[in-house]
């Protein structure tokens, strides 16, 4: 599989939702496959709160694939071999594209702070653009889970035209309370950690480990990502692993997982980025702009499909539904829901692809 | 209402479940009503992970009455102007019991992580001792909801013939993991904390408003404690209130909840308790002691009575439920089982109280 990464640097400022404007940005993509002659066989990719660009392929050093490996390749769900794959990284993110640690000046001081707050509308522009730049004006499809669905739900809203079909998976029209607190715990952890210092860290503060505090919110959101039924099925009735049951700090299995999840992270993610892009999750609604939901979704014309986990307890199924339910409520034909009967909570549109993958190959395929 | 409230001292050891032995202790504890001429007319109250022996009635000058006070009073469901109600402070935490930061030794030494690990049969065989040195050697009811819970049902089994009745709501029989992740956070995030001090914090240290990293560890609670049903209705599509949208740390009506009460918590509650807790709860599991389950249900002699609320996410419905299989399985009939449907959440056993109230008044009265 042919894979190619790309850094591609815009001076026109992006105009945000927010009112504020970010110029110059940079985007950080990767593309699979190859382009064919008419350029009708591009697929777009979004990822989530902690993806990348890198969507799938191996690189030469790389010890685990891209993070929808087991989903895009040559002869996998997502064919390499008749699709031209691209996968930018989001803007806020860490993996390249402009984030809060980029330069904001000559004197190549870092936003920071300073960083202006994105909505999903703001990253989906940034990647229309970029594709524009790239003579790419349609698209076959357009395919994203968690936050990548609420990108993809955008497509479909504010870019009408661009795809003939996008896949939403596991996602909401607009985040609720409970998402919204899950993701408080992390920002407010990576905020009482004095290593944070307000955003002012440096390389040397964060150490070899990351920030202490960024873990603990990754805890919290694994929590809501694996959720109660997956886990209790995979860890069972396992108690310690190590150390006696009577000590204070000896661990159950699920606490070794937490632990060795949860504090490998902070290695690879940057802080502020993780609460920029918590806060960009906390705000979507895909109705802004409108006056209500229907209004919203109204205005999409491509094929939508929806997909649902059935035991996802950060973004539930009925959240999908009812973008559905809305939409056929106005006589709207181009939208399908289908829940998978799911065991990896939020992570099966990650994990669970025998569910779904042949649903897949067939909406792509316009068989559904 | 009559309310007494004071410490028994024991000197002679309690032997724990870990092999340790803990002596001398304290028990603090609280009375409502009159006990009558037989002592005949008992209730106990065991509290949960964050409550105290102050279940009912208000201190002179108390802005907030006792934890369960719209449970517990004269003319309330446990009614005291029949019963003489008992709730005693759990070992371990921190109102007034020995708890971590008890003195060890004569220098006046506090344990801090040095004190034992406690299981909930530790717990409970000192709440028995107290009762023992009142003269109460039966009581009416045990009845409690979460930890309190795990302690009526071990009540029920360990000592079988000391309640005619035995009241656990919101609980489990085992701690499943999920629930064990959520206490992690807590954990871990107390641990993380540089004031923490690997537990040897002094007063100073902690400043008013406590630690932090419990603070952010009573946020993770409190998401499990109200539950994805509950944040929503409750705080529908209320988004920002103060600061704008675009503002990283502007806050969301739940956000602004979640900060309220969790760092408030640090305030009042004691880092080291909160871990030893936390711990008591993760290690219980009623078999412990016999080769499953079933024999150590088997043992119960009194009228068990298991009520669960349909939207707790902490300990779910079933768990309890599989309780009530395991007995009628094995054509117990000293059991009955109701699914309270609620709104609430893992707290609905504290605030849901019109919907199981005069069910709980038909237990106490025998009609059911």
């Amino acid at each position: 599989m042919k894979i190619e990464t790309k850094i591609a640097r815009f001076t026109t400022p992006l105009h945000l939702e927010s009112g504020r404007i970010l110029e110059p940005y940079e985007i950080k993509y990767e593309t699979y496959g190859e382009l064919n002659e008419d350029k009708s066989n591009v697929i777009v990719i979004c990822h989530a709160l902690s993806g990348s660009h890198h969507a799938a392929g191996r690189y030469e050093n790389e010890a685990k694939p891209g993070w929808w490996d087991n989903f895009i390749g040559d002869g996998k769900t997502i064919d390499t071999r008749k699709y031209f794959v691209i996968c930018t990284n989001n803007l806020g993110s860490c993996f390249g594209s402009t984030s809060p640690m980029s330069s904001m000046n000559k004197a190549g001081e870092a936003y920071r702070l300073k960083f202006p707050v994105l909505a999903i509308t703001d990253i989906v522009k940034a990647q229309k653009r970029l594709f524009t730049s790239l003579g790419i004006d349609h698209v076959k499809a357009v395919i994203g889970g968690s936050m990548g669905g609420m990108q993809a739900l955008c497509y479909s809203i504010e870019y009408p035209d661009f795809a003939d079909t996008i896949i939403a998976m596991a996602t909401t029209a607009y985040t609720r309370p409970w998402a919204i607190a899950v993701n408080k715990i992390a920002m407010e952890s990576i905020r009482n950690d004095p290593a944070f210092k307000n955003g002012n860290y440096t390389k040397g503060d964060l150490i070899a480990n990351g920030l202490p505090g960024l873990a603990i919110g990754r805890m919290a959101g694994l929590i809501a990502y694996v959720g109660p039924n997956s886990m209790n099925n995979k860890f069972g009735r396992n108690y310690v692993e190590t150390d006696g049951l009577y000590e204070l700090f000896g661990r159950f299995e699920v606490e070794k997982y937490l632990e060795y999840n949860a504090y490998n992270f902070p290695k690879i993610f940057d802080p502020l980025s993780y609460l920029y892009v918590c806060k960009t999750m906390n705000i979507f609604d895909a109705a802004r702009g409108t006056d209500k939901l229907p209004d919203a979704l109204s205005k999409i014309k491509c094929d939508l499909h929806l997909i649902s986990f059935s035991d996802d307890v950060l973004f539930f199924p009925q959240e999908m539904e009812e973008i559905y339910n809305i939409m056929r409520e106005m006589n709207m034909e181009n939208v399908k829901y289908k829940m998978i009967e799911s065991t990896h909570g939020h992570d099966s549109f990650l994990v669970e692809l025998d569910k779904f993958k042949d649903y897949v190959v067939d909406i792509l395929e316009k068989k559904i």
